[in-house]
């Protein structure tokens, strides 16, 4: 890789002190390090950078799983873990605005503490950062009640790759005079612009959680549970987790760390959430409907948690993905289906799998949202073709419409399959959008598409 | 005005056939107008117009308020009424996939009879499109639940100047592939794009509604009141309609088509609505909040809508705008403004508005979504100056942070004004993004900002 000219380090280190500039050896990612600790200086850094056709990665926690902050052509990394203030939580408004290297987790315990929800609510919450969420318009296990990072994004401030500092830090609901630039950013993988600051909209916070594990007989009553509870709770569902046999037998398995609250042997395990206002009725209620769904078919068996430890351990057992790297080298995907092709997908993925020796394959994912997630591997390093089983996948993909990411990105990871879901003619709108604001290409090159796309 | 010439016209006439050109002489807006009936005829109309530098506006139901469709350089109207099908209802997937000239009301119906909400409601339903409701990225009544119309938006086809289709119809909520291009075109009024087709987001459709009008003494108790509702009623909470005094008291007094259910004298009522999933309890809870709320001195008095005709009553009272502009002439306002601002900023235009002889102002609006509605006009014409009015306002809402347009839009009405919730880095922007899409400002030249601008 090429190594950033001394001149530029010389200016870059003048900018931003010792602390600023910091060589950390990685195998994969650039080794040397910004860490700007205001907005002025990002953008004085970008001048710089875009000044001297030096490329950047800007990042958050880092917790990414799309391959997003790797070195392709001599990078500067760009950390934000400096700008990790939460600079203002507006009750009245009920907004949080933080600095983009926030942690989420640390982010939504501040709004707890004044009563307020931050929605957004995924496995890397104690290490992602709000700016990266914004950045992959990150997803998680609330989007059937509360929507994307996208849909809780009031304000954004952005700095493009020239160093123009964009700041909107809007806090209303509502705003329609002219385009709504934030847009162009979220989900864009640092590849437009770096994000700096952000104004998130918050709720009230639930004041019951009610949680329940659910069986059911085929994949048919599964989606008809889910309209189901969606219409007999009236707005308060916020989680519909489905797990296939391959991921709970295996979670739930003899000597493993988790019971199984319910027997082996049924063909599908929905994990559901309400959250809602008044404890004692709200459970009540849950109660009732789940005796009503288990009444009218749609499933055959529930155990409701009556207690918080009792909850948690039933989201532990849908978190409990890391135990399946252990069987092998895998191939984990993150796609859309809609609910009508799921069925036929995960059969098509499973005959394929089938049909190599030591294979494995684990399904599992938020069905209410169209997401599945899949971990397809060998346990037989040897005989593990990573390229054709995704080969394999996104063409199916493709074949049901799907989306070759639904809540991950693209990164570098799924650059060569983002054929599948898009257009020529989509893509071309996105080269020529990366083109106008990135015209040097130095903000996260080669990833979601590659340099020459936009040369 | 410039006449297209007689060539493209002819062009176009070969095209669409006899239906597809009209002449509907109009004051203000394009007197010759398209009517394609496919995709297919809106692009190639669109490509003859761009290679004949001929200007076009798009338009759904024409019931815009922002001088959106007035002709500026001899442009043809390009109306989306012959593709008004709703291509399907989606029940597993809760999708609706509509062409935009589909009128809003009648695809909610549509959804309705399959048990299914189309969530965005307006007091135009029944003349507004969809393809209207993307443009303009409509709000309306229930936004602190459902969003604006960007946020039920799952999937789109647009045509660009050019007459290129990019045509995305998405159904899954989740999908992280690339740069999300549908919201580009949300909310840019008609001058990025021709939307074609759309697929909505729907939920499940409530079977309870609760409707109160509620009373309070200050609008600290209002805001207070709004942040209660919202955590007592768990997500439930669809409207929360302020009106002040000078709204309310002419929309009811003596002689008018309304019994005021709440005596007049208090300085602010408040129209709140839930939509549940259990009619009996949801009453009944809907009642015990309020009167928590009465005991907890958030609010001092409230009538409760005990059957669907005195909720249709109340309703009616917050939609009765149209009674103010007998009054005289009216300038129209649709700001945002955040909560804690609100009432400091209706003080300065009260003040401002009291200093002119025979003036009136009433102030209504979503204060849920930090969007307020002013009519402020004269009962004497002459003594009446819009000009004047309106820039103090903008300033106003400039001096309050707030923004211009909340739901309406730009057009030609809030154009001048931009600039007061827009910085020019942030208009510098749109125009680069209007110089790429529409690099010959052929789409609704002149609207959101002036054709300068974009040279």
């Amino acid at each position: 890789m090429a190594t950033p000219n001394p001149e530029l380090l010389a200016q870059l280190r003048e900018l931003l002190g010792e602390k600023g500039v910091r060589e950390e050896p990685h195998p994969l990612w650039p080794n040397i390090v910004l860490k700007p600790e205001s907005t002025e200086q990002v953008s004085r850094l970008m001048k710089l950078c875009n000044e001297a056709g030096q490329a950047v990665i800007p990042w958050g926690g880092k917790t990414g799983l799309v391959d997003g902050l790797n070195e392709t052509v001599g990078e500067l990394g760009l950390s934000l873990e400096r700008m990790n203030a939460i600079e203002e939580i507006d009750e009245l408004n009920r907004t949080c605005t933080v600095q983009a290297g926030c942690i989420l987790q640390v982010a939504a315990e501040a709004c707890e503490e004044k009563g307020l929800l931050l929605p957004l609510d995924l496995g890397a919450r104690g290490t992602a950062t709000v700016g990266g969420n914004v950045a992959t318009n990150a997803g998680g296990n609330r989007v059937i009640r509360y929507g994307m990072m996208r849909d809780m994004v009031l304000g954004l401030e952005v700095v493009l790759a020239d160093g123009t500092v964009v700041c909107n830090l809007n806090k209303m609901l509502k705003n329609n005079a002219g385009y709504d630039l934030k847009q162009w950013f979220i989900g864009a993988e640092g590849t437009l612009g770096v994000i700096t600051r952000v104004v998130v909209r918050l709720r009230q916070l639930p004041r019951s959680q009610n949680t329940a594990l659910v069986a059911c007989e085929n994949f048919d009553s599964v989606t008809r549970l889910l309209g189901w509870l969606d219409a007999n709770t009236a707005g308060t569902l916020s989680a519909f987790e489905c797990m296939w046999p391959s991921f709970y037998n295996h979670v739930t398995r003899e000597g493993s760390l988790h019971t199984p609250p319910l027997a082996h042997g049924y063909p599908f395990y929905v994990l559901v959430e309400t959250l809602g206002s008044s404890p004692e009725e709200d459970q009540e209620k849950f109660e009732q409907v789940l005796g009503d769904a288990l009444e009218n078919e749609l499933m055959v068996d529930a155990v409701i948690a009556k207690s918080q430890s009792e909850c948690k351990a039933l989201w532990e057992i849908r978190d409990d993905v890391m135990g399946f790297m252990a069987l092998g080298p895998v191939a984990l995907f993150d796609v859309s289906i809609t609910v009508n092709h799921m069925a036929e997908f995960i059969a098509e993925v499973e005959t394929y799998m089938n049909g190599i020796t030591d294979s494995f394959n684990v399904t599992f994912g938020h069905v209410g949202d169209s997401n599945l997630h899949l971990i397809l591997g060998n346990t037989n390093p040897e005989a593990f073709d990573k390229a054709h089983i995704e080969d394999t996948v996104y063409k199916l993909v493709e074949k049901y419409a799907g989306s070759v990411s639904a809540e991950h990105g693209v990164g570098l990871l799924k650059r060569e399959h983002l054929g599948c879901t898009r257009s020529e003619v989509e893509l071309q709108l996105m080269y020529r959008m990366k083109r106008m604001l990135d015209p040097n290409n130095i903000l996260n090159p080669n990833k979601i598409f590659t340099a020459d796309k936009v040369a």
